[in-house]
């Protein structure tokens, strides 16, 4: 790289173009459907480097039919939410952690690394041009979704010379239809999430896409959405866009809330470590990150050692999990079924 | 679906909109950089089923920014190619195969179906407006890219429920940069290119994107490409973004020309079938479908039992292999290393 290059943006840079049109806010609906005025756009060259982040109206992006980031699933995306506390200030929920993991989706997609902080400082501007976007609510978020792409206008697969980072805001609204109800969920090995080697520890959109014959096969059972599996043993390992948890009482008789490790088939959550962290603080039950497979959860599930079950992610933040079909057959379901503890927590 | 949705457009309902300020053609370059005038798109969407087709002069396409295209890698795409005749006539090369995969990727990305015949003959008639493009030459073609993207415009992870169905055209040129030299393949089990239950049997973006890294790790280690493993027993799968064949005396003393089987990990090539079609009918030497392991190619190799292997696709066409480099060591070089037998048969 010549010594010209700049090797990130700088949020110092920032040109900001506002709309001249705000739209009239409608009510919260499904998640992710209804954006705010404004969207944050950085362009990127080989040639050239980083280009200065702009902040403009919301609208289409225009792409070269052949970039690869439509034939090759060059492209990545974080998830975070900023809140109103009862002060009226504004928050961002532990952004840096979304940043961190947005370099580690890049160095593994071949798209340009940048600076961290210099993001989260651009993306702090958006959310604060947009800032009554975001719901006077103790719990519901404004959801900021960074989309990096290839823009690469040339068909060989290699890694791109053109590259466009940029963020939308969107209402979060519920995630799942029936929100209140918990959620149903289909085990079979058919279809496999990840796999070590692949992407799955990063959040390309490769890793998604490939989820949704699953997620459809999962409704003809019955089911709402996917318990991936992984192995001969039938590890689990997520349920649909979610990290897993188990609140049992383990094959040792002890009370654990146990998660899968981060082994390279497991999302790294964001919401998934801030449970881990604040349940060991807590210091009630045993914390553990562990395989788990369906043997010991059917197991567990038959003796009634099953307390709860849930998935995390940003999206969603805490969903119950309320039955699982596995093999043609529900083998229990967890004990606090009406499944609020956690959610309340 | 309601009954007066099209289930599929019509090739008869085209229509035709040409530019007025046709490219002047440059010298063929790399592979898959130079388009040509006009393009086909075919819109779609859960409401009102397919529009006409239109093939309009080549340009950039609009996209929203949520687009699940962009962020869940809901894409798919084909790749075929059409040759000028001695006659001067024009011929796409097995075109019903490319649409029949087409299908097939489209139903694993849970995008919408369509007939295979329509898109055909709206893709003969684009092919018919830009001849011109198509060289006179009796080894290079015209590429023809058909791709199928999502443009739903939320950010939920659900079938989308609008899509473009587009197809481009380009001169193909040398898809690798040395092509007259034979390719060096680094193997090694640190990335997995697909397993059993993801996409690599089908022509879905994220198998592609998910190989970059690999490819340039490959690098590296000296090489150009990835020699793609699977499994404990380290099987040989695909070679960079192609099938891959061995020529060689098997283990048995047999002469034989052998590539992994369609077992759901490996894409199901054209240029694959049309090899094991055509070197059946030779009869000339044992033509098997089985699994290879890298230990049996070393052992081949060693004992200079390997006449050549050689990667396969509508891109390369034929690409012979030269050396291999698979944990630290080069276990051989094929016999044939001059590597000009398979491509010019």
């Amino acid at each position: 790289m010549a010594d010209n290059i700049i090797p990130s943006f700088k949020a110092a840079d920032l040109v900001i173009q506002l709309t001249s049109t705000p739209k009239i806010k409608p009510e919260v609906s499904t998640f992710g459907t209804i954006f705010t005025d404004h969207m944050l756009t950085i362009e990127w060259s080989a040639a050239e480097g980083w280009r200065a982040p702009l902040i403009k109206p919301f609208g289409n992006i225009s792409l070269h039919p052949a970039c690869s980031s439509l034939h090759y699933g060059v492209q990545l995306f974080e998830g975070l939410k900023a809140y109103r506390g009862d002060d009226n200030r504004l928050r961002l929920f532990r952004p840096m952690l979304n940043m961190k993991r947005m370099s580690k989706s890049a160095k593994r997609a071949c798209l340009p690394a940048f600076d961290q902080s210099e993001l989260l400082e651009c993306i702090r501007r958006l959310v604060e041009i947009d800032q009554d976007w975001v719901p006077h609510s103790d719990s519901a978020g404004l959801y900021i979704r960074p989309t990096f792409i290839s823009t690469e206008p040339s068909l060989g697969v290699k890694k791109p010379g053109h590259a466009l980072l940029y963020v939308i805001l969107c209402q979060a609204g519920a995630y799942f239809n029936n929100e209140a109800e918990a959620l149903s969920l289909w085990a079979d090995p058919k279809y496999t999430r990840a796999w070590i080697g692949g992407t799955g520890d990063c959040k390309i959109g490769g890793n998604y896409g490939c989820s949704l014959l699953a997620q459809y096969e999962a409704v003809d059972y019955g089911c709402q959405q996917v318990l991936w599996l992984y192995g001969d043993d039938h590890q689990i390992t997520e349920a649909g866009t979610m990290n897993i948890f188990l609140h049992w009482v383990n094959e040792d008789g002890e009370e654990e809330l146990a998660t899968p490790p981060l082994d390279g088939i497991i999302l790294p959550g964001v919401t998934r470590q801030s449970i881990l962290e604040l349940t060991r603080t807590w210091g009630e039950f045993k914390v553990t990150e562990r395989y788990l497979t369906m043997s010991q959860l059917c197991s567990a599930l038959r003796q009634q050692r099953v307390r709860e079950m849930f998935g995390s992610g940003t999206a969603c933040m805490i969903c119950p999990i309320g039955h699982i079909v596995y093999q043609g057959k529900t083998p229990g379901t967890p004990a606090g079924r009406s499944h609020s503890a956690w959610r309340r927590r």
